[in-house]
């Protein structure tokens, strides 16, 4: 089991972002469970990959496997009630990666930046650049899983 | 996507099952969601699967792909709240297959026989032989999803 744990910040318009590698990223939900516990397929790039999450909060279990193109195809049909598409930009930040995603479709206008921690110190010590925005990680509104099912941006 | 329709019955203690080719599976439920949707590894012998469910009742939509037995051993710590024992045997029946389990652990003492139509009409048409027991289908405590996180067999 791996544990997660990351905080989420908005991205506001206008706001000049670093450049770093993009890429594509879809995913979709296959169950949105109870208390957090979710499996998703995405594919980001070439890469295919399944997750199942259990919990909430900073920290939370996370398994991950990775896909063939044709298992991920197999599997997406079973997401059509809950699918995100976005751009995905990784901005080097010191020691850590800041993984910023624009959101299209219904959802375009939300950007939203993550940084992922080794652990709750390191998590608890970051200071955000100044191109980070308000931090939303316990906005449970903001979350992929609701995002995945929502008609609109939620309000910022 | 592929719909599952069937019909389960128990099969009474002491009751004798014909002969069929048998094999030990193993499923865990990666999430369990509302409404009857679900994520599930199994391994059927040496045969390895995912499965996602949508929906309850006679008719519902499934999605399944292999998995190799690395991807299988990756995703199954994610199933520990969740799991069942049992071994399997495939019983042929007229056009029909028959599939009894015999769970095993904490469930022991149960044993159930499942068969899969390809429509309505067959399902409803079905005559089951002398040694099934009372029909289940419609038991959600007998579901395979409320059986993996009992801590013992439902009364039947």
């Amino acid at each position: 089991m791996g544990v997660e744990i990351e905080r989420k910040f908005l991205v506001p318009e206008g706001e000049h972002v670093p450049d770093g590698r993009e890429f594509e990223v879809r995913q979709g939900y296959l169950v949105l469970g109870p208390e957090g516990a979710e499996a998703r397929v995405r594919r980001q790039g070439e890469e295919c990959s399944l997750t199942v999450k259990h919990g909430t909060g900073l920290v939370r279990g996370e398994w991950e496997i990775p896909l063939s193109a044709e298992q991920f195809a197999d599997l997406w049909p079973a997401t059509e009630h809950a699918r995100i598409d976005k751009s995905r930009r990784v901005v080097p930040h010191g020691p850590h990666e800041a993984v910023v995603d624009t959101y299209r479709g219904r959802l375009a206008g939300l950007r939203t930046v993550e940084v992922e921690f080794t652990d709750p110190d390191a998590a608890a010590a970051f200071t955000p650049p100044p191109w980070f925005g308000p931090e939303v990680t316990d906005r449970p509104d903001l979350k992929n899983r609701h995002l995945a099912t929502a008609d609109a941006p939620p309000l910022t």
